[in-house]
């Protein structure tokens, strides 16, 4: 991918002597594979490989990232083709959408979107210009043609991004038939599943039952009591293995575990039968699901994730209106030492496990996810998430993460993305800034050029294949 | 304003790359107007507009950042010149404290007060030395002799100081004598009002009842229940817009929001009348206060402050005998996510409104206040405050809050000021340190130039004008 | 100390103009004396004065520091000398565990404990390279020479380090045998010890009677009341100031403070006589131990220490296998504004009283711990403690608490290690990395080089000296 106007050394500090050794050790890992742990691109994209229909539909509105920040100026998201659930037909005008986010894109000045997007631009469709009110109506219109191309069918952009593995993030109930069918056409493209259950184990959510459901159907089997449930969620994650899934995952909204006695934990799904289940029941099954999600992995072996700590939904007038992931899930203080006290004691220790830990509570890297990673062997820390997954959201993951933990209780890095296209910017940012925060320690002499070498190799490859079992 | 001692290029990185983009940049703003929509200058100076008595009076006794950190190194406050609250008579010698201060200015190397009063001494007098205990008489007697001549009066040094609006805070009863004579006066230089209600939103503070019996002299009206106090907060709201105010603030110890009925706010309103709130009265009315006067806001159009987070007078000897402001206001930790959550969803979404939030807590920058400003059209952030007025603490601000709210969530610089003098010197100061951040950005290539040099305008003068409606 | 591959301007910034000045400042001080006020090496080293075993047993086993790493990625602590608290003899092999440690030195790449390791060997034992696993016996060798020397005895090394001073921690009931050899002994070295009476003060412990009746055998009478328990620690507190003690240590896991009425006291310490005091007692005796002992200090002047914030023993299998200091004691958040409110508004104002306070919660540093000692006389700051004594722990600590409290409401460096030859090591870090802060901020123009010289002083040598009272 030729880069027209991004400069060769972007990211990378001023100073000569770390810009220069950040550009070497960038340069030994920027085309090395991507692999892509954990993420929300849907497998249907590239199971059915049709062409992208066009910039707006492909690069705006999956990307929440974008649109909230738009909403937060007072863009309406009816007017970016924002779909409300009631269904109601909004006649949108993707040429138009895509002109309002020109007008506005001076708001992501400084931001990872706006450093994504000019990658995207420059070296993806490989328009020269920075994108701008008068222009866009130009650039939407040269990207519209490549799209139309076979080099931009989804499977030849997986092939040109040098994807190794796409991980996609895939409910409890869900038949995995794009992955099926994925593998069914002989593609040798690795789209691999992530077996994560949240809809299934939110006993207090409104939705729950029709979540339990589909599970049902899925597995063909009535779930009448918790041994059941229990059944049906081992006899998925053995399916998901069979379809080449290494990992589960768990949104929750704190990391709470506590395991409970058999006859407790019958006694809530009873509950949550009978749609009596309270905000309290819930918290207390999702801290015994956690319990029960670990000993699972230490007999699987499927690797386990926790993504806690987000107020879902924070605005109900979009949620109402939106429905879920519009942007409005806001970050709350998340608590680890305390709360994943009775896991780490009871599975921290196991060498099956491998547990995955993110935060999107920075307070807690140096306080406690450095010193529970640094001690426990089961424990690993995920990258800097979401918000902070930023040119200076990942510096301070680094910074306040690897003297208590060093790097190799880190796993390398995850895209999490909904935005296929955004996936090669998201890797080569993160490359960038592994360099450069291993430059500084070069030359600020904490390590040596050897030590930086081989780090840089490990932070972007080997230790996501490692940890991920990939 | 000349600068004798001060280094031009001072708070810009040492990296030439940085500081040549950092000082191009903060000089296309140096000279613009000073906006300060937030701060607590006593309108009585500019009414009357009389000599500044002497250099302790002018400098020192105004400003406990000055001698909270003097007590801390054990000089008692009655030594300098801080006046007991109960009014016994202390002996001081002015000179004598000017001489404690000069030859303790070495605690003060690293610290903004530091910096602000190097300024000050530097551009405002025009002394060419730094302070110490071998030349403070002479400096002393340096500028008590500018204060005498017609040039450092009030007025003189507002306009030298290029203001183009200063703001103070007024409780709600205040009758705005300053204000009126400032206008009739027929000076144009523009001091306004700002609306802070504290004093008679605390229900279960002691001296509650006398506050709100000055609002009723003030009102010219008995207040007797919860529906007199709404209108008569309204009725000053409106006497205040009048006065030139455009918006309003509310020190509140936690930002908790949430609606009572209308008779909840009435029985605790009585309670209160009968001098039975409790502490949880207090927390509960103020959490439906916060929510009154954002609903106001929509009506009035005036913009809503909310600074949380101080405990006040934490140490009570000081606070006894010296009352309030006296330095031993000490931060706690605070929330938004939850507290905000009732008025976020009732008013976040209204374009009417604009809510400006302040914090102590600076782990909340990225994890609570950049993602609910980069979503909520009504709310945005007020630049770092107090103890984080400072070059670290806004570079902080800046570095956690820009990758997920952008520069357009957030208002500008407030100074937030006792201490008159310091005004110019602390714009300054902000302007250097966001030239500074923004010449990092370029320098690492995240933004170019004319981005730098659009946001740089933005950051000093546009988004201050344009979020507190001046 | 001659040094082989260490950099002599290592861990400075890159930036010429900051590494020039960071150098200038740092070769001021590197040769100061050595004052450790807080630390955990033991007295019968110094007294016994034999010969260090072998470098595995002086170097690797009482460094929790390297084992906890080398067991997160999975090396069990018993192939690494670890002994169990069950005695079984377990057959280790010292020159097969140094080969362990070797194999897995890149681990520590990027943390203090590498940094450290190399200053080791670089400085103490002069070795020219790098550890690794294919020189790794050969260094053993060397190292295990020069420990047969009299040059390498504890107290040649004591005077090569030019250690001023070095502080134990010691219990309450500890009857100080060594510390008395070692005067008696007619050696020059000052080894002071610290009282700690954490063993005596934690009623709910289980082993609490046990270290009762330790204290009661040391004072030769039975305490019976709490009345006698306070008698028994003025006793010994005044016995510890006489072997040259000048600090107290509590080990705290919340600092809160709140003074019991003496009758609940008594009843509070009946109940623990009885062995029935739950964690609630417990959490309240200490609470208001802390008080006491702030009385205490006020009284004999013993400057007083607060460590709080660890969760000890949080690996239960690790604590019942091999016992305490394992390497998983961790972190939670610490609240400092509202728990120590009690304690500073009885004895902040006190001059009497030098109160250092220690943190492993970061977000405290600027939101509670800076604008509390920048006003309270009594108290001041403890350095960045444990897994913040790194280099960017310590930048961190500067940066977020100098601008509130300056740099004359901290206290210097500790070393707080169990890690002897690690004391040099440490302690040059420190000040390469206080110096390389001050360079910042005089590259900066923000503190000119009178301020810089003067400070370097005071942060390595006078704070320490003059805030434990050495």
């Amino acid at each position: 991918m030729t880069r027209f106007t991004l400069n060769p050394q972007r990211f990378f500090d001023p100073d000569p002597q770390i810009r220069t050794i950040a550009e070497e050790l960038y340069l030994q890992v920027k085309d090395l594979p991507i692999i892509s742990p954990h993420g929300h691109v849907d497998a249907r994209i590239m199971a059915e490989n049709t062409p992208f229909p066009d910039p707006t539909e492909l690069i705006l509105i999956p990307d929440h990232y974008i649109y909230r920040m738009l909403y937060s100026q007072g863009i309406a998201l009816e007017t970016l083709g924002i779909l409300p659930v009631d269904g109601q037909a909004v006649k949108t005008d993707h040429r138009k959408i895509w002109r309002v986010f020109a007008d506005h894109f001076y708001l992501f000045a400084g931001t990872p979107t706006g450093a994504w997007m000019n990658y995207e631009l420059a070296c993806v469709f490989e328009i020269a210009e920075k994108l701008n009110s008068a222009n866009a109506m130009k650039i939407y219109d040269q990207i519209q043609d490549k799209l139309k191309t076979p080099e931009f069918l989804p499977r030849s952009l997986f092939n040109r991004f040098n994807m190794e593995v796409l991980t996609t993030t895939d409910g409890a109930a869900d038949p995995l038939t794009y992955h099926r069918k994925i593998k069914e056409s002989g593609w040798k493209g690795r789209v691999i599943p992530s077996f994560r259950p949240d809809a299934v184990i939110n006993i207090a959510a409104a939705g729950w039952k029709t979540e339990l459901q589909k599970l049902e159907k899925t597995i063909g089997k009535n779930i009448e009591s918790f041994k059941d449930f229990i059944m049906a969620l081992e006899q998925r994650r053995s399916f998901f293995k069979s379809m080449g899934a290494t990992s589960t995952d768990q949104g929750v909204f704190s990391p709470y575990t506590h395991k409970l006695e058999m006859n407790e934990a019958e006694s809530l799904f009873k509950r949550a039968l009978q749609g009596a289940a309270s905000e309290d029941d819930g918290a207390a099954f999702t801290a015994h699901m956690l319990m029960e999600m670990a000993r699972m992995s230490t007999e699987d072996s499927l690797v386990m994730q926790i993504h806690p700590g987000s107020w879902r939904n924070h605005n109900q007038y979009i949620y109402r209106r939106f429905g879920t992931d519009k942007g409005c899930d806001i970050p709350v203080q998340t608590e680890y030492t305390r709360n994943l006290y009775e896991l780490l004691n009871a599975y921290g220790n196991d060498f099956r496990l491998t547990l995955i830990v993110f935060t999107l509570d920075e307070s807690t890297y140096s306080r406690e996810l450095a010193p529970l990673a640094g001690h426990y062997p089961a424990m690993k820390l995920g990258p800097a998430w979401w918000f902070h997954d930023s040119i200076a959201g990942m510096t301070r993951f680094r910074e306040r993460v690897t003297e208590t933990a060093g790097i190799y209780n880190t796993v390398g890095f995850t895209d999490d993305t909904r935005a296929f296209l955004s996936i090669p910017a998201r890797h080569d940012l993160s490359r960038r800034i592994d360099a450069n925060f291993l430059a500084r320690l070069v030359a600020r002499h904490i390590i040596d050029h050897d030590d930086a070498d081989r780090m840089i190799k490990d932070l972007t490859y080997n230790l996501v294949k490692k940890n991920y079992k990939l």
